[in-house]
């Protein structure tokens, strides 16, 4: 498995197969192409055999300095359990140090509970609030109306 | 009329107005909560007796030092031909050439012949590209399957 820069010519492949890798859940509208575009130094794609196993995309946070974002992951659904996304996030984690953050944020719907095991097991931290779905605390409507959020925060030393 | 940088508090208002602003097409999905926390400093709400009127969402590419890019501009349908786009689109400039970005993108759907008159009495040119529908150039496919989209080009002097 490679870890290499997610390229503008990845948008393709992405869009056609996330859904997929998602149990059909409806995500290719989170993921316009501007992101493959202007954010490539702190997304990254995996690949085993030339086939994309995974990715992760995130950025430097422009206005808040000490924070960085992952915004969005997703690896094959013959990929998972050999710990990839544990890598891709290491990987971003470093990449992001090296730019002077300190603080990595992300949020997940509450439905999905192996996103909230994983984050933890990954060293974040919930945000308070009511629990929500799944049982973890949710930030109601975060993302608009119906769009609950647990918050995640990663403090890197 | 007013403009101040767009605030998380603002997401709430945005996600409810802007599917009406649009003519009931979907675009809420477009605008994740993450823009309003991670790029308020390129992104302006525009208000008129302490309700919104209109707002730019766009950020500094991160991996492209020279370029910004606007992501979205809502208008009020109220507010509209009295140049609060021009004066919108003309604050994101100045702030990003402060940067010392040169060059600004924005794309659009091609049906949204609108958008691209007010493009190009911007000072923007079109990217080449087949004839599509609304009759100027499109990138095929840009957004994703069958999300054709119009490239726009602003060189900053």
């Amino acid at each position: 498995m490679t870890l290499r820069p997610l390229r503008p010519s990845d948008h393709a492949t992405v869009i056609t197969v996330i859904d997929d890798w998602w149990g059909g859940r409806q995500m290719a509208g989170m993921l316009p192409r501007l992101f493959f575009e202007h954010f490539t130094d702190t997304c990254f794609a995996a690949e085993r055999d030339g086939e994309l196993a995974g990715f992760l995309v995130g950025f430097l946070s422009q206005s808040r300095p000490a924070e960085a974002y992952i915004h969005f992951v997703g690896v094959h659904p013959g990929a998972r359990g050999a710990g990839l996304g544990r890598r891709l996030y290491q990987e971003f984690f470093e990449v992001v140090r090296a730019h002077g953050r300190t603080v990595v944020r992300a949020v997940t719907a509450p439905v999905n509970t192996g996103s909230v095991a994983f984050h933890r097991r990954m060293g974040f931290e919930v945000e308070p609030g009511p629990a929500g779905r799944g049982g973890a605390p949710v930030a109601a409507g975060y993302d608009g109306p119906g769009q609950d959020r647990v918050r995640f925060t990663r403090y890197l030393r």
